[in-house]
């Protein structure tokens, strides 16, 4: 299989204070211009928390890591990218720690002080002395610089077209911080979990359980809530490293309020980018459901509508196929009255009072062909609740890439 | 969009006696050569039962039909492809009881004993004066003969590549009996509904109870276990007409018991057919689910995994891609012990005690290509619980089917 590169679309976000990071290619996936191994070092022990898959069947990484956090005196996160360690059974946990302990004593940090980070293919055992080589290669080469951001970046992608990086600054006891995050999406991405693999930085101070709460919120209303394929993977992960290299005191109050508004842009648009470079897609699509009961009920209706294939290949197919969202709604689980259902698409009404109305479908299918990112709104008008949902189209393309994957 | 017609695979069932059918183009579909019309009259009249979509989105003909049954007296089923008469509010409902009406008038039966069936595309209104003209034109044609039958099964496709039809006889009351149906599938299929259109004709009498139940225990095991791209329909519908021209009296005790098999083998090979002909499938893929603790956790983990697009993909591209289909499990909502899992693949041990097997993958994959129908077994090894499922694998010519439709 043949990913064909897309540009990054954003800057490059600069990294927190006290943060250095790589990415090299080790010989895991077989073209040698893909990194496969990425470190993340921070210079002082740092606060982590992390979310994880809630798939029964999860990967090693996943076990590893969920044991350790939240905590502090963090210093590392050792990545690998092309095999997942996941239902690799007692000897994908020993490998898990072995990475971990490898990726400790290059770098000279304690051994409890890594977490790993695992995403590729499903079942077969790590090659250890590949990583062990590569965790060599790239602890020569950590930095700060937009090459060792990328490079890191690059190397927690598998069929993703581009790395995702976000950033943002927030200023909390008068001290300016920064917040910095990768992820990496592409496939097997399905909410009900973090959905990939994400890290976030910051040189701010956090008390780990405050960490933890705010990086599960941001998820929540991020990651959770984009959908490419509805497959939940068993390595989704989101860990957040906080260094307090910016010298203030650890966050409280209004401060930490300030954090979790950065937290939650990062998240976004790292989420964003996850379902924009979807397998195959050729348009982002924004769901957002209003005017629901409860926001569950929301995020039933949505995932419903994002998950459709049907509506996902109309909107590849540039079709206001109203139909097919109603219907989706309509089997989403939810009870609501369709005759006080109003969908838009792209901002022009398609559905009301239960019967069609008269719109203008070569204007709606021009816009879905003018841009990437198509608008479906519904509104229920049965309630307070909203939620905001991304997803992708699929396309031939989609199924090309995953019809040849493996074998 | 052009339909690639395929072979009828199975001998033309008879029709149960006292039943004529036939089926006509009337200008719903721009093919001329795809029936579009279609009618079934009985020569007496029948009990009826039917089982309507679980959608809260349901189309006008579904209102029609579900206020109606079970009943007695029924005389014909009126059939149209091409519009669904969905989402039509009022005038959708009165446009049902309009087609009801010009089919008992042109045919000369009760105003009161006509039911009807609509599929095709959402949102339009009925073209009236085409399909009362298109049932003129096969009241005309009404007969027994294999070419009555086929046109009549065509009448109600849409993108289905050729008629499901199925056939079964039993005896009952030392009477021999006959049972007949039809069906269309293709898209929009997802399972907690009858996925369809269905029309079950017999020559048995029953009293309207017993054809309801049976007919909802028959669906729940057959049609409630295929899934397409798992969209829910507005229109699923199964109707049941049990006429008595056999000439032995209501079936009951044991003679219901051999009407009930009959029924479900039947009702088993019209499920199958919907998905084997799934749009743009390549595969028929059985997925088998035991060792549950009940029939609803077999089903959800069933369904998790028919529905996953990297499950289905990896069928096409006959890839022994096990991760995915356990991992598809993992995210059913079904608690179990992945340790306790054990997955074959067309026969062939993939996965046990929570680790990769080792395998000849070029053998398993070589058995996909080789046959329409792939067997997934998956046993939780959990409970006594178990159950089958249909569905089928997803290409590029799906999407290319479903990018193309409507605009």
């Amino acid at each position: 299989m043949s990913i064909t590169e897309t540009p990054i679309r954003l800057p490059i976000p600069p990294l927190p204070r006290g943060f250095r990071v790589a990415g090299a290619h080790a010989g895991l996936k077989r073209n040698p211009t893909r990194e496969d191994v990425a470190l993340v070092l921070s210079d002082r022990p740092a606060a982590a928390a992390g979310v994880y898959t809630t798939n029964l069947v999860f990967a090693a990484p996943v076990a590893f890591d969920r044991a350790r956090t939240p905590g502090t005196g963090f210093r590392a996160i050792a990545v690998n990218s092309g095999n997942a360690n996941a239902c690799t059974g007692a000897r994908g946990l020993a490998d898990s720690a072995a990475m971990a302990a490898a990726a400790a004593a290059t770098l000279g940090v304690p051994g409890d002080s890594v977490l790993v980070l695992s995403t590729g293919i499903i079942g077969e055992f790590l090659p250890l002395e590949k990583i062990k080589a590569g965790i060599a290669l790239v602890a020569g080469r950590l930095g700060g610089d937009a090459d060792a951001v990328v490079t890191a970046a690059r190397g927690m992608l598998t069929t993703d077209t581009r790395p995702k990086l976000a950033g943002s600054s927030f200023s909390a006891g008068g001290t300016p911080h920064t917040l910095f995050g990768m992820a990496k999406g592409a496939a097997m991405v399905g909410p009900r979990m973090a959905t990939m693999l994400g890290v976030i930085l910051t040189d701010a101070a956090l008390a780990p359980a405050d960490a933890q709460r705010l990086l599960g919120e941001a998820t929540e209303r991020t990651f959770n809530c984009v959908s490419v394929d509805g497959h939940t993977s068993t390595n989704d992960t989101v860990l957040l490293l906080a260094n307090g290299a910016a010298g203030a005191p650890p966050l409280a109050g209004g401060d930490l309020e300030a954090f979790a508004a950065a937290l939650h842009a990062a998240c976004e648009t790292l989420a964003r980018e996850i379902a924009d470079d979807g397998e195959g897609a050729t348009h982002l699509i924004r769901v957002e459901v209003s005017g629901c009961r409860t926001r569950d009920e929301a995020r039933l209706i949505a995932r419903a509508v994002a998950d459709s294939p049907l509506v996902k290949t109309a909107i590849h197919g540039a079709d206001p196929n109203w139909g097919r969202i109603v219907s989706a709604a309509g089997y989403a689980g939810v009870p609501f009255d369709p005759d006080r259902l109003v969908l838009r698409l792209n901002g022009t009404l398609l559905f009301e009072h239960g019967q069609p109305v008269a719109f203008d479908a070569g204007k709606v299918s021009a816009s879905i062909k003018a841009a990437r990112e198509t608008l479906v709104e519904l509104d229920l008008h049965a309630g307070p609740a909203s939620i905001r949902f991304h997803s992708s189209d699929l396309t031939a393309e989609y199924v090309h890439l995953n019809a040849d994957y493996h074998t």
